[in-house]
């Protein structure tokens, strides 16, 4: 029986243009490959986005392992800005190049291939579940979470999850992710009262509030972290105002602040202190100020054990690398799938995504999918 | 022998559509009413700006007497917003209604015929001096900077100079300004390192170095007023970073302050004191600052003495109100005559300058051009 190339699926899914919220022939190139191996598989569309469950084995029987991704990819931006194909999936000098190649066309196509291969040679007693879909990189609202509220009305379910997603910051095996800080944006508007900048004192210009307020929150330290999770962070990411006037008080400023947080907060703790902040200064400047708050995703952690020992043993195994266990970057699907099962992240290098020329080594694609089915084995074992 | 009317010449100046840089014919009709009364008139014109230098009497002979006025105008902004024509000069319930008619077409009108029935009437031991530009609302770089370049080649002088600006906030007569604060404006940059909002120890946001900046600047106390001066002020008027991605730390970010101060700073120390607070919070951030500055004017006084006493006299003989001697406001042309000669400024109530339905009571234009002509009596006595 030949082993499934995931090299080649990679490539396959590469040339399909699935910038979100395009899919363009991606995940039907999984069904099929999936359907013919013997999974179930259904479309769990929602909202103009295409999402596939597949599942082999029976539903109620026995450990059900399962594998989360995503085929979408941003933007290429300016396409003359890349040297190779950004959908062509070139490979030269054993490296492939193109958009998804390392975020994450190749950890779908390495744990596809995985499963396939293993179900095929050591059927378990249990079942495998593969998530993907087609909206990651946009808002996520039709994406993992539509397959969730799929699977929750159709009695689906995993016990463990491992997403695939690009973990490692240097080299293949470096880190896992058990976890991940919490984001929430702030957006700010301070409004005074216009005025001419000879005659200050019959305007009240909003920008010194603003500016004290932006300079109390981008100082204030807000932990020093916690066990798993480095120390929270501020940005504040924008201000503007758009006066063109130099002899113009303006009326109002604007401002955009983002937190990612671990968790020694929520995001509602959080935003009861802004509110205080916002309130401090409001009072003392007698200024008006608006804030609207989004609360992208509240921390979440999967604490040290049963799963993040697998796949870091397996990882050790054929790479030699012991994977720190880790909760940083940015917002991930695993956030989704953290309400429903113990969740870990683990894939390969992932220095070049979302960047001009993308690229992954062929090899690094061969290892993910070793290391996938070594996970596989373990568990059901 | 018939008095010139005051009120008829600010309504066929009204009439011409002056908004800087344009003449249309105004400076025409002044120059023409001024040769007939014996004054020796030449254009001062440069960069395309129409100026006008009117003298009575012989240059070298006796005291000189100086008047200095604008004939150009702001735009009317949307000409559906005006209830009357704003080039017009309807008048309703006296009232005249029009684009200059306060700023300051009526101020030169009143001077203009103080001049004309003064010289005819009471022939002075002296000169009577009429400087009028097309440039104050403009860069003011070819208006009556022109004018006194011209003046200097020409060896024309004057001993004392009135500005006819509206000076008074709430009624005829109480206000003559005597200097104005100085007026610079700095625009700042500060430059970090782009970077992703989850990983800011990546990135140097340059956002939290420049709030620091400003609210350093923003609450600082320049000084407590001088004696003829009010207190400095400073103005951020402007913020901006231009950012629209949450998840993006900016590379860089600008802003723009303006200062209004008085004779215990020069342009030069406060540039200094500009420079030390950039380069505190340069170091303090690691971030890079630039700072461009732009010093408008510097500020000027002219002492209370014989002039401010001469046109307060005159102000309070025709008024009965005793004008207070004040150096607010914006800048004008009295920045430019200040290195020529004594210099003060006096004309009506300049509430609705530079609105629409800009408007002046005729009654007041005549009061207007008695206090004028009562000043060239009492001077010349
Ligand atoms: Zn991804
Ligand atoms: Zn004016």
């Amino acid at each position: 029986m030949a082993a499934t190339d995931p090299v080649q699926l990679t490539a396959r899914l590469v040339r399909c243009a699935s910038v979100t919220p395009k899919n363009d022939g991606a995940l039907e190139i999984i069904h099929e490959m999936l359907s013919d191996a013997g999974f179930d598989c259904a479309w769990a569309d929602r909202g103009g986005i295409r999402n596939l469950f597949a599942r082999w084995g029976s539903r109620g029987n026995g450990r059900s392992f399962g594998f989360n991704g995503h085929t979408d990819v941003v933007p290429i931006g300016n396409p003359d800005h890349w040297t190779m194909p950004p959908f062509g999936a070139e490979i030269r000098d054993g490296i492939m190049y193109g958009r998804g190649t390392t975020d994450m066309k190749s950890g779908v196509a390495a744990f596809v291939s995985a499963a396939i291969d293993f179900v095929k040679e050591t059927p378990p007693d249990g079942s495998v579940v593969l998530t993907i879909t087609g909206d990651e990189e946009g808002d996520s609202v039709d994406g993992t979470a539509a397959i969730l509220d799929f699977m929750a009305e159709n009695g689906e379910r995993m016990d463990v999850c491992l997403v695939g997603e690009p973990t490692c910051p240097d080299r293949m095996g470096d880190m896992i992710k058990i976890g991940r800080r919490g984001s929430m944006t702030a957006w700010f508007e301070v409004i005074g009262t216009q005025g001419h900048s000879a005659y200050p004192h019959r305007a009240n210009n909003p920008l010194p509030a603003m500016m004290r307020l932006m300079d109390r929150l981008a100082s204030h330290t807000l932990d020093a972290g916690t066990d798993h999770f480095d120390p929270s962070t501020l940005a504040v990411v924008t201000v503007d105002t758009g006066n063109p006037a130099t002899n113009v008080i303006p009326r109002n400023c604007s401002a955009t602040v983002n937190i990612r947080f671990n968790d020694s907060h929520t995001g509602a703790s959080l935003t009861e202190w802004l509110e205080e902040e916002a309130s401090r200064v409001r009072d003392a400047y007698g200024v008006d100020i608006k804030m609207t708050i989004k609360v992208s995703g509240e921390s979440f952690i999967t604490p040290p054990g049963e799963l993040s020992a697998l796949v870091s043993d397996a990882v050790a195994a054929e790479t030699g690398v012991k994977p720190e266990l880790s909760t940083t970057g940015g917002t991930s699907d695993a956030r989704f799938i953290k309400a429903h099962c113990p969740v870990v992240e683990f894939g390969l290098v992932g220095q070049s995504m979302h960047q001009v020329d993308e690229h992954v080594a062929v090899e690094q694609i061969h290892q993910l999918k070793a290391i996938y089915a070594r996970i596989l084995k373990d568990y059901f074992a």
